[in-house]
């Protein structure tokens, strides 16, 4: 294992010294490890916080910004933020219209969330939650009661946040979000395992023509190890999960996403499949995302997540955001 | 060697499709194998075309619009655009101002758009060549007569993009181009090869404990094969290496590149140090990127580029830009 790094222990302080350097639209609260936007709050917007384990960049710091969330909390590699760093996160950027918590279905990051809701409530922060659980690969595994929440969380992050910014009501912020994450749908292929700098070793073993059919975001297993296939065949796979789950129909947004070491030009190929598979059964691939959004370390391989949109979330995911990762119109 | 593609034939027309489904932004001409804007050239704004091998993306179509390149011709991976390519391109974009032709030095790339340049002058389009040649690694290689070009390719697209938009005259658009080229280095080390699809093998061999420091963007050799250690060690030999060619102080344009797998993560922990030795020099690092932006495939590595602004190149960076993969301040 060949990483770039200083150490294992200090990798996630010392990119929240990268982020900070790079990016004067944000604060970082290195004790707390928490990303702020440098503005501070804006009295009566709801305030939007999410986090999560590290190694999944730009999600989450990489969307705190203009238009989307207001604070997000790292924790180490893969592992959940605790919920003190989410209470602090949320008293800081409450406006005076409450809070949002984003969190993906993960067991550690529910727990953690939660708590830091309840501790949030004593000190008069009002705080609604809502789960991202768009995986549709499996239910129920070791990390996960239910279903993971992977690449919808871009989508709910975005779209929360855009409604956010109008001064809309913590309630509708909430319902939108809620909808986001009920009209969208994901699926990942993995064609090498990610290694955990602190593990130093492969998230599991891939035999070199093999490949892992639904694999979760912190490389947990998928529905199946299969055979390696083209391009064109993995996708299908893919779209062809998303669509079992989810019949797609009228205008989708679709997100081709690579897990972090796959080249742009292999996912831009990947991404001319999946709009021609989807357009093939009926849909219009309205609006598009291609790159490392949510990722998974040095994992090679891509997902794809599908959103319907209606008008109202066309809408809001055309408005205007400004963050170090997701940028337009502003 | 496992790659997202459905053959290495295909694999840069299944990109240009999926390139051309996802930015709206973006006309792809699949035939010719070129990407224009899709508003098409600005009567009296100099036309700017790049191009080069494939498997540097988002090099150099994801820099395609508005303040920055009219055109990019993608040649095969890691391989030349032809002239007729770059003919074809120079004349669809030529506004009646003339056309800037932005090369890497490469022996291939050097002698096609020099063909290019000629040819176009026979159909009456008034062409200046800019040649980047930022990579302080090596004089002279397999590649290359004197140095490669490498990272600040970027900054010469987007700082010459930003002038012509104005409607500087080709001469002065030229200048811009060169004075962001001599102020410019840049050094990259190699975690590990990259393998092109064609071949199916990893450029070169590197042990488990070993990194290649100088590499070149198609994998070509270093200054030498090394022990791996610290990205804070990495780091400083890159930024010595470019300090050792260039004293750097004021203010610094710094882009802390990834090779194409390194995660993001890595890459802000590495730009920490990277601002922390420049800022230790007396630099001050006043504009960063910091991401995938000249890759090399699936190499695992960095590179650091370094550009000495002034006033001039500080504004004209600042200035509006939206392509698929940069975009501001519009």
């Amino acid at each position: 294992m060949k990483k770039l790094i200083n150490s294992a222990e200090s990798l996630v302080a010392d990119a929240l010294r990268g982020l900070s350097a790079a990016h004067p639209g944000l604060r970082v609260d290195a004790e707390n490890r928490i990303v702020f936007r440098a503005a501070g709050p804006r009295p009566g917007k709801v305030g939007l916080v999410s986090g999560g384990g590290s190694g999944h960049e730009p999600l989450h710091a990489g969307f705190v910004g203009y238009g989307m969330l207001d604070a997000a909390c790292p924790g180490e590699i893969f592992t959940s933020p605790v919920p003190d760093q989410v209470v602090e996160a949320g008293t800081a950027v409450d406006g005076g219209a409450g809070v949002l918590h984003i969190v993906k279905n993960y067991t550690g990051d529910v727990l953690n969330f939660r708590m830091a809701a309840e501790l949030a409530a004593e000190e008069g922060v009002t705080v609604e939650s809502v789960l991202v659980d768009d995986d549709v690969a499996v239910r129920d595994s070791v990390h996960t009661a239910g279903r993971r929440g992977t690449g919808a969380t871009l989508f709910v992050e975005k779209i929360a946040g855009a409604l956010a910014e109008t001064g809309a009501p913590l309630a509708e912020v909430a319902r939108v979000a809620r909808e986001v994450n009920e009209r969208s749908r994901s699926f990942g292929v993995a064609l090498s395992a990610c290694t955990v700098p602190a593990t130093g070793a492969p998230s599991f073993d891939l035999g070199e023509a093999e490949v892992e059919l639904g694999v979760g975001i912190h490389g947990e297993p998928g529905r199946t190890r299969a055979a390696m296939r083209s391009a064109r065949e993995l996708v299908a796979v893919a779209v062809d999960a998303v669509c079992a789950d989810m019949p797609v129909s009228g205008d989708v947004l679709v997100m081709l996403n690579g897990m972090g070491a796959t080249p742009l030009v292999e996912l831009y190929a990947a991404f001319a499949e999946a709009a021609g598979q989807l357009e093939g059964r009926g849909a219009r691939v309205a609006r598009s995302l291609v790159g490392n959004y949510v990722t998974s370390l040095d994992m090679q391989g891509f997902s794809v997540t599908v959103c319907r949109l209606s008008e109202e979330l066309t809408r809001l995911w055309d408005a205007p955001v400004e963050t170090p990762a997701l940028r337009w119109g502003r």
